[in-house]
């Protein structure tokens, strides 16, 4: 016999385990000791604790668990939302001007499971890696549900050893965060992205992604923007000649990431106390963070006696030159900012990087919850950068294809349409109705059905009203409701004389036509 | 101290845990006794055995859990496919011929999250429950994936108080199946679900389906096909004139669901030796579900001297007299079968049922695994049927809001267009652009870039090589794979000219267009 001792917050467990000889099989299980105390581990070949946690999940299962014992609730998932059909409407029309975009730079698409295996997430998000969503163990597989986009497109692409390709993914992500829900932060959302993937000439690709961020941020009519950009090697080239030791890089990074939400002084002080920087170097990065500028700033700080003599910073900064000089060609150096300060979350980037910020601010209901996801500033609706080792972790041979993308933001995005729907006069329509197809007398319900199939075998998006004698105002409220233009209205004495009443439910006027012409009618005013 | 024992397929675990104080919270932690042994089951109130695999599950995680044993396997989940740009270019296809038939019907559509609390799904999908993707208890909410669109349908009515709606809705759901993947069945998967719900006169809704079905299978040109009709309450009124006993109605429902892959001597010796009915029994049985036909059958049955005697057979049969006289105004009858043998697997259909059957077989390629799920035939591609019931489930009072719907079957028709396309001598296009900007001389890049721009802005879709000085013939190679049929040719006697030389990829023909006038040239040419 064995024990298994568990320390955990204070509560000691004692799992002991002894081996039974199976009479059916004949079969014995050996068990090993495991003990563990405290932070200290100790910890001999033991028996899968899976296989235990197996067991008592299906003894569990055998006493029937909680069920029943509590009230059952009428919700979604924590952090999850379902659309309605006016949030679809509005949803549609989004993704309308995302994918024309796209699809005019000439861009496929793809798309990929919701889960993968949990380790081809692994060691992908660094500190995140503890928002993945993880699928319980039913035997077989270990899954994950998606946590982005990119690490899904780069095992595609290790897995079909595909070394070129542009391509977009619209589809939605898991993260167990905090939600913000009213901000449009939630734990199933939308990522719309574009990736370049191949070995091309410095910065076009790269240039292209910004291109397609300004004209889908001007399509969207949100109000001004604009685009921050720097460059990973030019950060850790800053990093380097400020002193910065090259182990505390990342970690630094991501303070300096906080520059969007905090003053310099907490940045700094979050420098110096908490990792450990001192004053001094601490104040010579603030020195650099504070920069901002275009192709003129690249230029100067190639003139800097201390990032000129950084290999790393010089190859940043000339691709930074040379991007600005795309970006000039492409018309959309008004929107965009070369700033030092920015640095983004994510480990994998090794380029340029950029973030586009609205400058309109969403009024912040107050929320019971202010964590803030770190990385993801008020305003931020796009992001991306260039991640050249990404797909090489996944090529068993670490054969690397050079990637540059861009993640739209589409939930922040549909907040803000949404909030400008409500406010506007004009009524979102949820369907496409041209004509519905309506009678004043009883009894018409078998020729209602055959004109309105007549229509949709013609094309014409047709409504009926599923009632065998429908009041003729029910039927024209229901126009007015969903906004539906034409009605189609039948009567004895028009089916005696082969015509269709074909009223404007907006103008009330009412016009007899040929049932001939009627198809060509309805086309014709409902272009 | 209590110990807990399990008895788990003959090895015998003993758990035991104990109170101990906690000295920073000062909290106890008080468990009690829970025993089994062998099928037996003896439990007072016990310490929750959730807490308990929490704590096994967080220090497997400390002590790394089996990570890095295995070696790193580059695939995507079992049952699940990525889709590659052509896939996704016939998928594109066929959602849109399917979406504009839900549009032309006018429904709406609403999206709901891929998982939902695990206690919505409880209970909806009789012995098919086991086949729910759980996702792991990580604290909080018990989650699983979503099994149908159905089910969080009415989920949805029920939690927004919605009595009517007409809507559709294109997504993934989830099942832990054995996958056929070849046949297109798959864990993930698509379903296109159209539903009207609400309180309507008899059968028109229902009509509106089967013609949607119809009409569908018709557009997607997928070869002969007919759809086979059924009422739940029609099954129920001959097994109960039969003599089944009313606890057996279900079950035997599923084995006469089988009909469709097994032949009746089959079906027979399941009824009589599995399921326990006499030889009599089934016999009678077997009469009724050799019938097929029109409304003249629905007319004959309602004749029948026992079925004219039970009432749920009378109203299915006067259902289903007036289905076939709407189904011959929407002019759809040539392909629909009143079916006695037809049952549908779903415990929730509560009248109508149908399920739409292509006449044309994909060759099935050898498969390692034999089974097939139930209720899905072979040719099986749309299926549904009213179910009345399902959202009061889901109402606190229990108020019913009736529903009809139907389930497009998309992923084996992908799979059919797929092998269409395969053996088509016609190249899919998994791009849409128009014009590729080249040049034939050196040090054009920026010329390029520029007027690649300035297609851009005018709404052209356009691609550029990303290269300094690609050589003309990988440009015309690139147009060749891709399709793109034509190519914007700069040089500097262009330049000079003002002009761009255009030329078409498939004829080889060029002609200088003025520049001022090369938006509209394209334009022209790629309508």
């Amino acid at each position: 016999m064995v024990h298994l001792l568990l320390d955990c917050n204070g509560v000691v467990i004692l799992l002991c385990v002894w081996t039974v000889h199976n009479e059916r099989s004949g079969a014995g299980l050996h068990a090993a000791v495991c003990w563990t105390h405290g932070p200290s581990v100790c910890c001999e070949p033991a028996i899968s604790i899976d296989e235990e946690v197996a067991k008592l999940l299906q003894l569990k299962a055998q006493l029937g668990g909680d069920e029943g014992k509590h009230v059952f609730v009428l919700k979604t998932a924590k952090g999850t939302r379902d659309y309605n059909p006016k949030q679809m409407a509005i949803r549609e029309k989004v993704f309308n001007i995302i994918i024309s975009c796209f699809k005019r730079h000439g861009a496929e698409t793809i798309d990929t499971p919701v889960f993968e295996l949990k380790e081809t997430l692994t060691g992908k998000y660094g500190e995140d890696s503890k928002l993945i969503y993880d699928l319980k163990d039913q035997g077989g597989e270990l899954l994950s549900l998606r946590y982005d986009l990119t690490v899904p497109f780069a095992r595609y692409l290790a897995m079909n050893k595909i070394t070129n390709i542009k391509r977009y993914h619209i589809a939605k992500v898991y993260r167990r965060d905090n939600p913000a829900m009213t901000r449009g932060r939630y734990r199933e959302f939308y990522q719309c992205d574009f990736d370049i993937a191949g070995q091309y000439d410095a910065m076009i690709p790269d240039a292209e992604c910004l291109k397609i961020v300004y004209e889908i941020l001007n399509e969207l009519d949100l109000g001004d923007f604009h685009i921050k950009v720097n460059d990973r090697r030019i950060l850790d080239g800053m990093f380097a000649v400020c002193g910065v030791p090259g182990e505390k890089f990342r970690t630094i990074c991501s303070t300096v990431d906080k520059l969007d939400k905090m003053a310099w002084e907490d940045v700094k002080k979050e420098m110096v106390n908490e990792k450990g920087l001192s004053e001094d170097v601490a104040d010579r990065i603030g020195e650099y963070v504070s920069m901002q500028g275009g192709q003129d700033l690249a230029e100067r700080l190639l003139q800097d006696p201390k990032l000129s003599q950084n290999k790393q910073a010089c190859a940043g900064l000339t691709d930074m030159k040379l991007l600005f000089s795309y970006l000039e060609l492409f018309q959309v150096t008004d929107k965009v900012v070369f700033d030092l300060s920015l640095a983004r979350g994510l480990d994998y980037y090794t380029g340029v990087i950029y973030e586009a910020i609205l400058s309109q601010t969403i009024p912040a209901p107050a929320e019971q919850n202010g964590a803030d996801e770190a990385g993801v500033s008020v305003g931020s609706v796009a992001g991306g950068g260039r991640y050249d080792g990404l797909v090489g972790m996944f090529d068993p041979k670490g054969r690397k294809v050079p990637c540059v993308g861009v993640s739209i933001g589409i939930e922040r995005i549909f907040s803000i349409m949404e909030q400008k729907a409500e406010t506007s006069s004009e009524k979102v329509r949820t369907t496409e109705t041209q004509v519905l197809v309506a009678s004043a007398q009883k009894n018409l319900l078998e020729e209602r059905l055959k004109l309105t199939s007549e229509l949709w075998n013609a094309g014409i998006k047709v409504e009926v009203l599923y009632k065998k004698n429908p009041k003729l105002l029910s039927q024209l409220q229901h126009c007015e409701e969903t906004g539906i233009p034409l009605v189609a209205i039948l009567g004895e004495q028009e089916l005696k004389d082969g015509v269709v009443k074909l009223r404007n439910v907006a103008s009330r006027e009412e016009v007899d036509v040929p049932r001939a012409d009627l198809v060509d009618e309805i086309k014709k005013r409902t272009l």
